[in-house]
């Protein structure tokens, strides 16, 4: 098995409740009756961006709350030095960390299978759920083209459940969503010898995307380059809203209610769109490659701006001269201004592509592209946002990859062409709303959270409770200075 | 002097009235009374439509119509065997013809200096105006890069003049607009020790497409595969409208009277993008030869589809399985194939762009950007379109350049977002726009149409009479069978 290289390796946090492994798990537990999650204005730093996004963490669920294990020590953050807060549990860097340090039991399994990538997320409960009630949900990436290694992923979580109690196949459940599902279901169901259930991907997408929304804390955020990750806390009152989920192509759902939807546009250019052309273009290899790319690369070698055109504003209409009029406009004249170079040093131009000029370089047709997907996603958003007069706009897929330009283009396209009146959220998670979704279709026995809710049991009042308290520390924080 | 050669050549057609060319323009200027176009159905054939855009004519003004000189002799049709429409005149291919042969008054330029192109339109009286009391449009495209062609063959006009009349350089009139009419507007000044005035930019687009619309037949037209050329005839309720403008970059207007229009938005995702990255991804050295290379393409085996997702349709939300998922979204893992295959076979991959595999074709390759700026136009117009409430649609600008899988691309993304409801029309002389707004705001002594109109002198009358006799040709021909 060889994940893909350029994901997030394999994330099962070290604080997973093992033998090896005594922590204070329960403590997490308990706390999270408690806002864990600090609503301090306490700026993140980009290294913090980097890392928590990169490696979102897996999401510990239990009856009175559920919240996300972050990889490293760092976080969750305590700004307002929060009493209740636990930093007990040890968190670091897990990425080596193989399945044989896993004990837990695997009981579930969703999948979303896109046109490049496989989202997987599992559920995995302790093997005593006496001492320990909740779970953990652990999410995995891998290259759709390597669906071979996805399957021998999940066979192998499913010979460790075998073994570990003894159950038969059956009871392990395997969700599966997106084209996939359809496409691959025979291979999975073979090779797994399990029911799968193919799931909606669409609804999956808005179940998984409120589930993160309504119940889990330092998921949601907003971004600019002056507070580049604020977070936004778990609510309630979230309907209606556009979900853009960009993955290899774009989609766009009008969502009015916990399952009503509406697939009212999409674009495809997409992600699929900016690999491929990059991975024709230049020499990167992965999405994260080309992400670096464009971080050092500056797109005005390679677009032409307004003032290119105009040497000057467009003021009458409000088009400064660092606009860009067209992505990619510069290149045509300089690439004949090679060429002629070229003929004119007698070197032989057969018509094929030439090497590019000293003008620019990968990078900056990486930042180029990307500016110039990210920007045509965020008009087309907004367009659809003005059109079913949604205010809140939630990116989603895993085309955004926390990668901070990707983010800041967006948002500023949706702030800047909707004159505030428009809000983008980031999800640490994004590119799994529909593999959660696709789980959250059908909960494991212990799970937490959502049967909590449906029951109307004890769990819920907790639940309430928790919230109730966590509004009060709000509304006094927001009295000395913080905000959420 | 060496104007673009991948722009149609210098079109000054062989019925320009001269010492060596004694034919029958006086004729052609007394049947614009009378329809010259016919309003017949008759199909416009592919090479017609090939022929009749990329050498859209020029336009003959006087004071009883307007009308577009075909450069070939199969136009204009006469389907309805009109009997008052004149094929006296001999119109045939004057690639050649160079201005030796011209001997017209010019007395008046405009041109439209944009990022990628200047668009020139000059207007040109016979010396004796008795004789002929009209005079003509010439259309011609350079280079943007090659200002200074433009300039040497603007002086060359200016030289002309003042050989011919003897009058002095101030009575020649420059109208410069576009962004280059700021940029290079000393050196047009300068060169031609003229007056150059600079016109908005918008403001000119809106000027020329209202004139197209309103007064010159045979010019504006709708497009679909089975009725590929559909002439629209002038008409005068034209307000409100969406004008979409396409050059390296686009804008979008909304334009609700002659003069009172706002730029709603655009995309930089233009002409310009489509020519830099085709000049890099192919070996295609002009923008014919783009789109030339795009008509003998496939971008299925680039694009993915939604069937490559899927395996089948995602009927649910009416999405075929030919829809296309993700334009270029197979590349990226072809891409990675062809890596490994070469690592395989030991050769050397250094990171760089390999040539790309069996799998696809420079032709693919253009075909698929095509369609996906063409479609994510088509898209972001119909959005405006619908915020805006607009009907009517106008596609401008020298993106098009006449190529029917582009207009096709863009009336298809119309008509089909729109459910039928929006409509996307097409103009012959699609670039030229602005130069003709340009052209519009100062009209040389002797122009006709829009002077008599302004002036609601007798040639308004003729106009009239000749509008009413055209309806009443119309009219009949509708209950004959023929349409509009």
């Amino acid at each position: 098995m060889s994940p893909n290289a350029s994901m997030p390796p394999l994330q099962i946090p070290a604080d997973v409740p093992s033998p090896e492994d005594d922590d204070k798990t329960q403590d997490a537990a308990a706390d999270a009756l408690h806002p864990v999650v600090s609503r301090s204005r306490t700026m993140t730093t980009t290294a913090e961006i980097d890392s928590t996004i990169t490696k979102p963490g897996s999401v510990k669920i239990n009856v009175t709350g559920a919240f996300i294990v972050d990889p490293d020590s760092s976080t969750p953050k305590n700004g307002r030095g929060s009493p209740t807060a636990s930093t007990t549990t040890t968190h670091h860097e897990t990425s080596d960390i193989r399945l044989p340090n896993h004990t837990a039991v695997v009981s579930h399994i969703a999948v979303d299978i896109g046109g490049s990538l496989i989202k997987l997320v599992y559920f995995s409960r302790e093997v005593d759920i006496h001492t320990d009630p909740g779970g953990r949900l652990t999410f995995q990436t891998f290259e759709t083209d390597r669906i071979d290694d996805c399957v021998e992923f999940m066979r192998d979580l499913r010979d460790r459940q075998l073994k570990l109690t003894g159950s038969r196949p059956s009871d392990l459940a395997v969700m599966a969503t997106g084209g996939g599902a359809y496409k691959f279901y025979d291979k999975i169901r073979d090779a797994l010898g399990v029911d799968v259930s193919r799931e909606d991907e669409m609804e999956c997408l808005i179940i998984g995307l409120d589930f993160f929304i309504t119940e889990i804390p330092r998921e949601v955020f907003t971004y600019s380059e002056t507070d580049p990750m604020h977070f936004v806390g778990p609510r309630e009152a979230i309907y209606p809203y556009l979900l853009v989920n960009i993955g290899s192509g774009v989609s766009m759902l009008k969502v009015t209610g916990p399952r009503t939807f509406e697939r009212v546009g999409g674009t495809s250019l997409g992600g699929g769109t900016l690999w491929g052309l990059l991975s024709l273009l230049t020499g990167a290899r992965t999405f994260d490659e080309m992400l670096e790319q464009a971080g050092r690369g500056d797109n005005t070698h390679v677009d032409m701006l307004v003032g290119d055109i105009y040497g000057q504003d467009y003021g009458k209409i409000g088009l400064k001269s660092t606009t860009i009029a067209s992505s990619f406009g510069r290149v045509f004249k300089m690439k004949k201004d090679a060429e002629a170079a070229a003929l004119a040093q007698g070197q032989q131009v057969d018509g094929q592509a030439l090497p590019r000029g000293p003008g620019f370089n990968d990078g900056d047709i990486a930042r180029s592209l990307l500016y110039a997907v990210s920007n045509n996603i965020g008009q087309i958003a907004l367009l659809q946002s003005q059109i079913h007069n949604l205010s809140d706009i939630y990116f989603g897929g895993s085309f955004i990859r926390g990668h901070r330009q990707t983010m800041n283009t967006l948002s500023y396209a949706i702030k800047f062409w909707s004159k505030g009146a428009k809000h983008a959220y980031f999800l640490r998670h994004e590119g799994y709303l529909g593999a959660v979704g696709a789980f959250l279709k059908r909960q494991p026995k212990n799970w937490g959270r959502r049967g909590s809710l449906d029951n109307a049991g004890p769990g819920l009042d907790e639940l309430q409770e928790w919230r109730k308290q966590r509004a009060k520390e709000e509304a006094a924080a927001s009295t000395t200075g913080t905000e959420m």
